[in-house]
């Protein structure tokens, strides 16, 4: 990365005219805006209902101010996290976005290629445009976000595949059973799925694309169809996660908990973490602002579970504040996607490098000199 | 209904362009605005005084947000609600709204065709512009909402025919002895009775007919005239409930409750339920949120007492929390009425389709399965 | 009063166009800055400082909501009031204004003419543009508003004047002993006593005029500078009130109390009521919002004293508010002045009107039939 | 100053005409805006990361109102301060504030000069323009703020010719070891010290000009690049502190102190002083309000510790909270850099005097005589 927060030469070069790149989540966004036709931005910047829960989600950030400390002495730094042997440099990965085709040409690459650059750790999403295999070539640190299609045939699959392509961990994405009410979206027309963006995962299975008269190649509207019939699953209860064991053994981590009861049941039923999420404010509109739901579970669940957390993450104050709440880190999702929308992969690695740079001062200037010191002493 | 959450190809038809129809109550709303002219458009969508109490009917949904629960099992899901025999498919009724021929015209019989078609029921208005006698001929789910006029053999005449044309229930509206004030009204020197709508109930009883030197039909401004005359009734009292059960057997409602005493008195006066309402902010300006008066009131009455609400109600999640705070269904009054100017009939149907819709997502994705499993724990 | 909650057939008239007045406190204050030069409009819109204090003493109010009661029996309601022998036909009075002649001629001969017509007191200011025995000879329901001046001899002759005219209590201001920080004053280069206005009682006072070398008439600015240094009086204290008794036997009342230990100071001195105030917020900025600080004094004062308040009172609702948390009686500022300068008399009296049929609205509608049964108990 | 509360006809001047000023913070800031290049004036206006808290520094002084006091008898006031030996006219002090230059040339010597004409001390900035002796010369009342360099030498250096040159106390900013993420800056590519501003305290070290192959005069660059190598420190801890007292015998306050913890053991660390601020939210964004911060570091290190604040502070409304709430005086920063934009020294005499006045007001109207009656009873 390379803004330094103890080599302000090295920074004046990147202040001094050194960057093109946006600065800060709001000019990222307008950036992405002004570089994507509407019905994709709005598919990305958009959230469910009335947008109630994406705004919660910020400002419950405002609402828990940091209390940095002083002259702790923080001229070495270690920003590094380790999270079920997952290591990143800087406490956050990138989550796990569908469709990024819809923002830019080989997307799902361009992400891996950043996470390699800069070893921050990509969640491929199961509604990826690329086969988890040939986003497994680039060799990326990554997990595998799973959907669990309602077809078992395909989603047990799915995990043997994500198994066998080297994916250290299974994220089952439990808020989305089926997609929700998106306003932006119905507005627009706009269903991305319908052309096959999104669905690689499908075609890439054997078993799916022999169930087709012909193959998506040839015929796309028909295989996007079965694809997205697929997908729903709604029957999906807390029985069922033993049936996942049975597929692999990697980790297994629940994302979209936001209830401590849910939370201590995922660990009763043997999952190795949570990924506390409202999707970003995509998926129940209304709902609880994920940085609260975040402290109601930490304090559910004792300080060894493992924790992640997204939904609202924007700047590097709130990663500090989400990690001290009880985050073993966090989850970026916009804000990685405005930047392959700017600029693919170098737009992402700018992003991550802001980021971390930001991280990397609010802890200098805030006396933690590595991220297990972030605790909830540090935010009032 | 056309949408179904488990069913993504179905919806993928409706996100594809399938809708012509606005999506949100601000689109319908802004909709609306161009449909409209300028009186009556803010008859509609204004209320009394600085409309504080309408800002403060949506500000109190924000501030209790749901908690989904994950991995329920929600495959199967029962969105219908039966309150004192009257079902509906969804947790919702179209509220009573007086002089919606300012609106469309033949403005009731869309709003019973729309009823009659979805099965969501209707309350019709006594200040509506259709006799009851007529609605109740295309035969929609319904109750019928009583203003008690300050005149009482018209007011029991009212009732007696309510009664007879198959209301299921009179729905008592109490914070409306008389209209209150107005502002947007009051500047558009807008008082749309005065040419006869809204008063169709008088207009098709025997004996205001009989006094009339020559019918509404050749004389119309002394007839709506003396039905504006006959119309407020501040006498009104606990005391004269009685006298209600003397010209009806039918269930009776109060609406427009706002605290936990008068509701308990409604109950002790023998009456079969309460509607927690402020009128949609349209009377006392100032006056608390309906939300937190229905989370004091059911607190009150206890688990087993009918308590509908109205008041806010704008989105799938807005249902969703008034139900599991305490409301065995709410009433929806501006969203249809935009419906119904937008669109006529099926304007209406789309807004409850929508609403359905967001209900049976928000339902489906917080792991409710039937309206009955929305209780307060799902609330922060 | 011409509007009339009972009587929807009148009000219809006035609803339908009968009226061109502005309706609503925006409306009205809109209507006004057309009326007026920039410079008067700002010195009574504005307020000290940075207005925080003018809009927490808009904001207190929206903290409060009502609790209307239902099915009281509100067809007779009694707005009067009557404060230490002052009667009102509504729960407000209208508030003293200095210098009104900057927003329109012979302004306090209007303000007593429509205090005359409603009924409604007026308590005119001691920096009146119209000697205060020419209004009293219009014979107004009146009390005098008393700056006590650093002058000792002239502070003596204004009470011994006004209580010889026949005002009925003497309001002493407290919390005005020299004026404030007033940014728009500041900047419009506005301190209209340069001019005399605004000095009227100085001008009248014999000894004044005795001390200068040629009457007003003749040379204004000398007398007025010279009538502007006798003004400040920062010098005042607790101490001196006993003085104020010797030269009056009239009752007095504090105004500008904004705290508990204060009020009960005011008492345990003798004085006959208190009005709680921050002046509109154009004293002390950052002061404590009016409505709050009234609680806070009821509170300590026992339910037996006389307090009055104003400070941000704009609505029928605000006017219940204040009286339901413990004003015997509100006065009204600025929404009166504006109807001064838009309509002069008959603006004022609109104004009246207005809040008058809110007023009675707001009570008719919530379960009050007179301003005795305001309590706590109304607002949440 | 020119203002005075008692002096209605001195100020009337003032008022009528008498200023070209702007009037209040949003205005001045409104007329830096117009005089400064986007890029300065950002630097000066901008914060840190989302400037969330700039604005919860201001939001914190909303929260907490006034409650004035009448009749204390405030004819004669003191808003004069002593804090370690250094006396004020009011309770505030010209807080440090580096590069100056960029907002106008010769701007210490402006500062220097406005801070002897008006008695209001200065603490001049490490990262000034000019050398801290010549600014000396001009003999201001004046303390030395410390950016305690990263070069143990060069620092030495600057705390024995602070000491030598009559500065009264250092004060050692301990929140900006290093600079911080300000996007504002970093899109406008503005690094003001690469061409040699704020520098001049490295420029007049002889033991810095030795290393240089040639002097600043000659050659910029490379004596702009060594400076700012030399400046970050994020090693500086506790323990570092007894070396400050072997390199002088002057008193030393920390400035960044936001926690109580931190306030007690710069205490016990035998530090003389302490200045509780965010840096006007320009280093830690997300991190608590100055305000909020006072309060709890007050608590903790009781009466007699010496605790200044600065952060947020506006208006005269706001220093009279912040010293009831604790602070023994204020920094103000921007209000008068935007003074010295807008009229050099004499910008900035009219920015003391106008918040003097202001406070001075408050003061009389809120019934304090004397900074010292300042306490929290008069605070809500």
């Amino acid at each position: 990365m390379a803004l330094d927060p103890g080599n302000v030469v090295q920074n004046a070069i990147y202040l001094s005219g050194g960057t093109e790149w946006p600065i800060g989540y709001e000019a990222w966004e307008a950036r992405a805006r002004e570089s994507l036709d509407r019905a994709p931005f709005d598919y990305v910047a958009g959230g469910a209902g009335a947008e109630e829960t994406m705004r919660a989600n910020l400002e419950a950030f405002r609402r828990r101010p940091l209390r940095p400390r002083m002259l702790v002495g923080t001229a070495e730094r270690d920003l590094s996290v380790e999270v079920l042997g997952l290591r990143s440099p800087a406490p956050f990965f990138l989550a796990p976005v569908g469709v990024l085709s819809i923002v830019r040409d080989d997307a799902e690459r361009a992400v891996a290629r950043a996470s390699t650059a800069t070893g921050v750790p990509l969640i491929l999403s199961s509604a990826s445009s690329t086969a988890l295999e040939d986003v497994a070539a680039l060799d990326p640190p990554r997990w595998f976000q799973l959907y669990w299609w309602g077809d078992p045939e395909l989603a047990e699959n799915l995990v043997r595949r994500a198994d066998a392509a080297g994916y250290g961990a299974i994220v089952l994405t439990v808020d989305t059973l089926t997609l929700a009410w998106r306003p932006r979206d119905l507005r627009n027309g706009y269903l991305p799925f319908l052309n096959g963006a999104g669905l690689a995962q499908f075609f890439a299975d054997e078993a799916f694309r022999g169930r087709l008269e012909s193959p998506p190649e040839e015929s796309l509207l028909p295989a996007s169809l079965m694809a997205l019939s697929a997908f729903p699953n709604l029957a999906l209860t807390w029985d069922d996660l033993a049936r996942l064991r049975e597929w692999t053994s990697l980790p297994v981590l629940l994302k979209g908990i936001l209830r401590a009861d849910d939370a201590r049941r995922a660990l009763d039923a043997g999952m190795d973490g949570i990924v506390v999420s409202n999707h970003g404010g995509r998926q129940v509109d209304g709902s609880i602002a994920a940085l609260d739901a975040l402290v109601e579970v930490r304090d559910a669940v004792g300080p060894d579970a493992v924790v992640l957390m997204d939904s609202g993450v924007r700047t590097g104050a709130d990663v500090v504040k989400a990690v001290a709440l009880g985050a073993d880190a966090v989850l970026l999702g916009r804000p990685y996607v405005y930047g392959l929308a700017v600029g693919g992969q170098e737009g992402i690695e700018a992003v991550i490098t802001q980021l971390a740079a930001e991280v990397d001062l609010t802890m200098a200037l805030s006396g933690a000199r590595a991220v297990a010191e972030l605790d909830p002493s540090l935010v009032a």
